[in-house]
């Protein structure tokens, strides 16, 4: 029996190995161990417990380790608790192995304890570069991992020129994909999502042509983020069409976009828009797959969305470098910018569905490897 | 003015920097800020306190960090709370750049930080590889790093295969040789240690043939301390020269290391060996300028050895892939093995110096680099 | 020299001391060294950073100390990084004496850091009770301080027959009556409110009748805390007069209320409400001091409201125990009690001043007790 | 089923709340947590884990936290790690009741997060005086718990004075008393002591009379330490008798006493002593009860001391307010006084047993109380 470790920090961690974690489950001969942390318990940023538990796993340890200001030193600071929190219960679990999913600054305190304590690390999304500082971290990570989950043939390559050891080295696709491919696509009613999660804001009918809108600070323009967002505000009124627009994650910055939102609605209260912190995975690709156009700078308009083939307006730098389907329009920060490619992706519409991202099987494919790897080297051995 | 940080977190680390303090120190337009953490402030692993104030540099902060146990939970949670000290103390210092030095566990936390709260980082020997888990630790912060001070070109061109970009790499060799290049290396006396740093032990006289002896603890073959340790204490109790041995520094496996050798004492008393906890670095390098051969597994031998052509035994896995002189013969853990290399070693006598790790002016080079750097790009592109 | 450190941890806290700071920076005799931390440096609490910068003191050292979730459990961790922070920086800033301020949670972090670390330990507020949880706070903070700053003779009393060492004990009033005493008193617009501090809402007039609430969590009654404030909002809901409304402080249970709160304005868009969530202490007197009638649970219509005689409505436990003046009506949680008890405040118009809680001197009395008393004894002897 | 957890710091701390444990453990009704921190999973200080999985008790979750350095800054640190990583368990093992034992520094860490959390909390030994800053940490304890378990009829006065209110208050002795009760205290070897514990020194005969020695520091005496420890190894040279001498525990100065210890052994190798890290409590026992005088500031040669009739030299201040029984001398810190008390100690012999720590049977009242009382109220009314 194999106990493997997953350490979950946000809603959209879940949403991108919750299909490796039901693989995981179905395997006699692996013991799941799940463990919450930092912004997944945390109802602002999407409290993921509850959905959770309603999918039929059992959490093993919760630990709080966000330090409030949402600065770059809370950003470190908080790393730092994440990494003594987890010190101490991988010590009282006592993991085979370990699996990290992505980027989130929180993610390399899962990789600094594993590797530290010779626990072997399982990493998803190795070699994908986005052009930010998540960049750094999740190279940073890759030279701590023992075993590469990467999801595409550019990032496989990568990590090959980089020196990491071939059979270190999966490339499964993206578990995000597995999620869309199950998926329940049918439309979803503004009155169920208000039901399911409250939020604030007005009324817009979801049978119509609708927005979705993400627009998460840049940790590295930090001085920049209140122009930023300003101007993505500024594009959005002046569509004025039904629009879903969720709240910021927690990295330095989202104080100020959170502000810079509430102070619109306060002086304007757009009864076009409805604001969301989180809703449940399912719901959320419910909601993608029928809306006209994805507006911001989250990775979900290029993963999920190039599966889906959805239009969408990928603003600014932060997806600088990741690699885009035929559905993403990139463009500048300006209001301008956005609303002109904004039109552009409404006049054409649905693309084909592209799987740059995996075909959906990832997770099953994750819970093969490690349930077969008899034995992972702790030494690694770069190949120059 | 342009400030810049230097967090020193160990005995060796101070003697691996402390040439490029003093060319900071002298350049008008820098102004230098140091930390102390982790085992720098230890007296037990070389508090450096007192000896970096008798230099004549100033400590702007003090932090304890290092959590008792010395096992891999403890050195996880050790770098997460040095994290979160160094949040705190850089936010109140604002640095304009933070060096970093080696691959000491802590040192991950330095990069964690100062990337985390986007203060440019600088980092010294990044690309070497020695083959054990540092190796990790030191290829994860080149990732995050955005200036890299290589100590050779080996180093520098692994640093380019990797797709680091040109500009931010600089070979300038290791600081270590600027300490050594300049050092005063006559003889020592038995006495004259004795009376500085007490130590335990019996009297060997150093005007004969004597041993210097360092065996730290390989975290990655944590279960198998005891019996390397065992084997090396076996070697030495076989050659029976006059003998210094220091104690192990403080990664996980250092107190089984500790307890073998007390054991060792308790029941043999050894007279032809003193015991030291550290010594300062100019009375350490004329220590082992002078010896007959230096046995163990310290980089020492390995760096300051081929400077200097000191006869040396490295013994297992820990220096396994770094860059060796002339000056070195490996071997397995045996106590055989080391007796037999070591008898090779005293019958050949000293090397030519071979500059395999610079030729003793790195830290004007890195003083020089930082100073006429006007701004240090935050995001990384990586070549591919 | 005598360096005073005095650690500041919300808003309350620096009004709440103010003059203590001004009279410590008037005595040649002593250096003020300020600490900020917790919620004292988180906008969404009342960040008080340009507030002491703008009142001539220098912060000597910040830390961000609040962990994310505003739970019990968070409470609790929270005051442990507080204390891990406080240890380092009493360590760099070597202090002479430790002030510390009232009975919130992190206060107690104050008060074992500095007196595990043999620094005396001064404590204001000692022996007052309240009621609440926060009584075992500040009663265990009584049993760790060297000097108790009391502020009337009940608490005095109550600290003799604890067994405290009389001359320990110094009955100087309440420094936050100092700021009342001293303070600007004119009538206050929505206008100017509006400016400084932004808030959102209406834009009740304040040259009317108008009320001020502050309905803050009862942690031992976290269970029951969104009923409680349902009640109060519908009081203030049927009462449909201009009024201010301040957003609850940090501890458990905020969450909650800020929820229910929001969650009303969703609803009911209630244009005689305006929310802060902190002004700055002298617009705070201002506007209490010229407000028909306070209401809710804050400790400020019991101290500042006796000086300055203003009608208030104090609601369920969280005062219970607290030594209170005429100008309080005391209700139970419902709706209906609260609403009876305003309007009988609202007939009756203001109260005679009453110096239950001191004169308006106290800060002057505290420094020069710290100034003159040579040397304050570590071992405390109770006398019985 | 009611889930009681108890949070054991230290080797000491097991001793004294061992015989409640296995009470708990017999109650069907009750369900036994045990949480193991700080020094008690150390080596050095005397690792329990072995002990208590012998004992048949299962640990629930370890929790590294002691920061080295052995100063008043890392006492603080220690503490409020303690913290951090108590309030993620205690959210994790949702226990009913928290009992804390006695009056360690870290002590202060298991109550304020238990009473935080609104977890009701039991404590051990509340009212006890010794006359040291333990003092302000057990009487600060005392205000946070919710139930006091007092080993004597002046402690519980003491509580009553202090208006604790008299339902908390249940003077059932000290559980240490139960395990001295129920002790084999047949004379023990040398012989058996060393294979068992390991230890250094020589093999003095313990068919013979031998002294046992416990020296601690003293916190508020830290600039005195080395002082103090001279004068008590001056002492035992010259008695030169048969000793067995226990390391110190982990307070701030015990590695000054360490290194006076070793510096001692260094020069003078004295083949008479013995030095033990610690050992298991019933060993203990049979150590202490048949040697002919213990030295030092032990508070167990006045506990147990006083059970057992044991001649006892108390050294210096750490017990200067405790209460004592006949069976123990107290002297200043000079050698002198040390050897002339325990002369006269040698010649007079064994005292009467004397119950004043109580009878024996504390843990099955402990127990008793805990299963029996219904709800504990969380709100504390003093009775002034």
């Amino acid at each position: 029996m194999k106990d493997v470790c997953v350490v979950i920090i946000s809603r959209a961690n879940y949403g991108r190995i919750k299909s490796a974690l039901s693989s995981f489950k179905s395997k006699d001969e692996l013991n799941l161990q799940i463990i919450l942390g930092a912004s997944a318990l945390l109802d602002k940023y999407g409290n993921v417990v509850e959905q959770i538990k309603s999918d039929g796993f059992t959490i093993d340890s919760k630990a709080y380790t966000t330090v409030e200001g949402e600065t770059p030193t809370t950003m470190a600071k908080s790393t730092g608790l994440l990494i003594s929190e987890l010190s101490t219960i991988f010590n009282n679990l006592d993991p085979d192995v370990v699996l990290t999913v992505g980027d989130k600054y929180e993610t390399m305190a899962t990789a600094v304890t594993a590797t530290y304590m010779n626990i072997p690390l399982a990493h998803t999304m190795g070699g994908e570069v986005s052009g930010t500082i998540d960049d750094s971290i999740r190279h940073a990570i890759t030279r701590l991992a023992h075993v590469h989950f990467v999801t595409n043939e550019i990032s496989e390559d990568r990590l090959h020129r980089w020196g990491e050891e071939p059979e270190r080295i999966h490339n499964v696709g993206c578990p995000g994909m597995d999620t869309v491919k199950n998926a329940d696509l049918s439309p979803i009613s503004m009155g169920e999502l208000k039901e399911r999660y409250g939020g604030v804001g007005g009324q817009p009918p979801l049978d119509e042509d609708y927005l979705v809108v993400m627009h998460h600070p840049v940790t590295t323009e930090y001085e920049d983020t209140r122009h930023h967002i300003r101007e993505t505000i500024d594009a959005i009124r002046e569509l004025q069409m039904p629009t879903i627009w969720f709240w910021p994650n927690s990295d330095a910055g989202s104080e100020k976009i959170a502000s810079e939102i509430r102070s619109f609605r306060e002086k304007n209260d757009p009864d076009y828009i409805h604001y969301f912190k989180n809703i449940q995975v399912n719901d959320f690709n419910r909601l993608i797959a029928n809306c006209s156009c994805m507006i911001g700078n989250s990775s979900s308009a290029i993963r999920e969305g190039s599966f889906l083939g959805i239009p969408a307006v990928n603003v600014g730098t932060r997806q600088n470098a990741r690699k885009k389907g035929d559905n993403v329009i990139t463009t500048g920060y300006s209001a301008e910018e956005i609303v002109s490619a904004t039109k552009n992706q409404l006049s054409h519409g649905y693309y084909e569905s592209d799987k740059i991202y995996g075909d959906g099987n990832a997770g099953e494919r994750i819970a093969n490897v490690i349930s077969e790897t008899k034995t992972i080297k702790l030494q690694k051995e770069l190949t120059y």
